[in-house]
């Protein structure tokens, strides 16, 4: 069993993610921590709420950072064409959802469950990395103790989708990106390379909709609007960017990796870009080196990908 | 007939850049302008009027920069592990050439040319961006008067060759290379994505050698090192990255290409990175906006590519 914490910005792709993470009979989801970035903070953690009370999840939430680590960064208007003005593609969410939350911020919940399940803990964050590099800063010893960091964000060898070079997550708070991938602790980095070729069409998740349960048939209705914006770059279907990350945690098979230390540019026309020094490289001493080597998808199995979230996510 | 310019380094692939225009039955090679690079610029000047002498060029030489556009960049040591301490593998060079340079800088030498040519000069320019930039500060309007730009330079979709993110040409003078991709003339970049998979055999050159006259058995002789020097990226053979250039002059339809404003990312991290915002995509406002579309290569025909060297070089 993986013993997963999901750090996420619901988020329609996100929300699929964790249905997966739920359902999944390998993975105990033991916290979910919400973070800023497909909307404000008050309205991703309305969201888990939300989704956990709609899908029984058992699992606490924990409400987290509502600012870049660098407070002084300027921010960018809420994505509300990609998400929907709240974040769940406007499928009708009450305004307050009677659930408590956990009483600690996600970042203090990420330490100490952590320090309770020593090398026992996958943090698959999806979001910005806010969070996992506020835990670092307060508690550097925790990257010992997780297992490992699964998350979804960067671009490698592809372009960026909201700057010529950088992703979304990455490029919301590129320093906290750099913190997270050059700490001692081993990263698995499921960027634009390989989750913008993983498309789900309209159809196939209108057929998983016609089997599943409510919860599935909530998945197709708050992705419809995701699935319209989508029209500029996929046919008639979405981009299942964070289901791509929970699916690495059980199936790592299906995706071909490079390893190498990684680095996030901070400021300039360059602004959230992630780097790869590949370890089969060599080039004179630079800014790469002596870093640890995290572990970057470059390539992914698709149709075993979206296979795997649908016969996961039709598990009852 | 194409009317170039070409401005080069010599350096190693340079030299077999140079004859393929030299031999070239398409191409009237109007002028031979240096830059620093691959080695200093007495070196590379002596070694352009050492290849003139020997291959009985008439197009005149012109020296040009010796060093970066902005003089307070810090220079790193001459790539002689590359093109050898004397910038042509280490083969034998006198000290010195009797025969007169262009009395003019080449900058100067480039505005004057295309002034005299309006609409007629292709620059082909392999090396650091240097002379260009300072052609287009002296005297911007060259470059409405210019007919293309095709530079040998840069990586998109590939990892750098002196970084993990940048080019030895543009990450030897970003500024420089900055001004030239955004100025209102049409340039043609023929990068790493393409280069770095255009790889000349030491057998396929050796049997060149072997039919061809002194100047292609000299081609043979100072590729020699380099080709030992390639040997960690290359199977005993070498990237011919200035040739495809050339090559793209007389054969774009050996190229894929897209299309889009390009910048240089000058300093930090990534500095010398080379990133373009697609025509295709769109992102929000930015700093790829408002600038002139630049044709970027990200495929070639390789195997064509090398047998219209092989063929053009076998010309007499």
């Amino acid at each position: 069993m993986h013993k997963v914490i999901y750090d996420t910005d619901p988020g329609v792709d996100d929300a699929m993610a964790l249905l997966f993470l739920h359902r999944h009979p390998e993975i105990d989801l033991i916290g979910i921590t919400t973070v800023f970035g497909n909307a404000s903070i008050e309205t991703t953690t309305r969201n888990a709420l939300f989704l956990k009370q709609e899908w029984d999840i058992a699992a606490p939430v924990a409400k987290g950072a509502s600012v870049t680590i660098d407070p002084s960064r300027h921010e960018r208007p809420w994505p509300t064409m990609v998400h929907g003005e709240n974040g769940l593609g406007d499928m009708p969410v009450p305004d307050v959802i009677d659930l408590p939350l956990d009483p600690r911020p996600a970042y203090r919940f990420i330490i100490e469950t952590v320090r309770a399940n020593p090398g026992e803990v996958t943090l698959v964050a999806v979001g910005r990395m806010t969070n996992l590099a506020l835990a670092l800063k307060e508690d550097p010893e925790i990257a010992k103790l997780v297992k490992d960091v699964v998350i979804m964000g960067g671009n490698f060898y592809v372009p960026g989708n909201v700057s010529p070079v950088a992703e979304a997550n990455i490029h919301g708070d590129p320093e906290a990106a750099d913190i997270v991938l050059t700490a001692p602790w081993k990263v698995v980095v499921i960027g634009l390379d390989v989750t913008s070729i993983t498309t789900m069409s309209r159809s196939y998740l209108a057929e998983m909709a016609a089997k599943g349960d409510k919860a599935v048939k909530q998945l197709n209705t708050l992705s419809q609007s995701y699935i319209d914006f989508y029209k500029h770059a996929v046919e008639d279907g979405m981009m299942v960017h964070d289901s791509c990350a929970s699916v690495y945690v059980v199936a790592p098979e299906l995706f071909e990796t490079i390893t190498g230390a990684v680095r996030v540019v901070c400021g300039g026309i360059a602004d959230g870009l992630t780097v790869i020094k590949q370890d089969s490289r060599r080039f004179p001493p630079g800014d790469w080196d002596g870093l640890p080597s995290q572990v970057v998808a470059t390539g992914i199995e698709s149709e075993k990908v979206l296979s795997l979230i649908r016969d996961t996510l039709l598990r009852v």
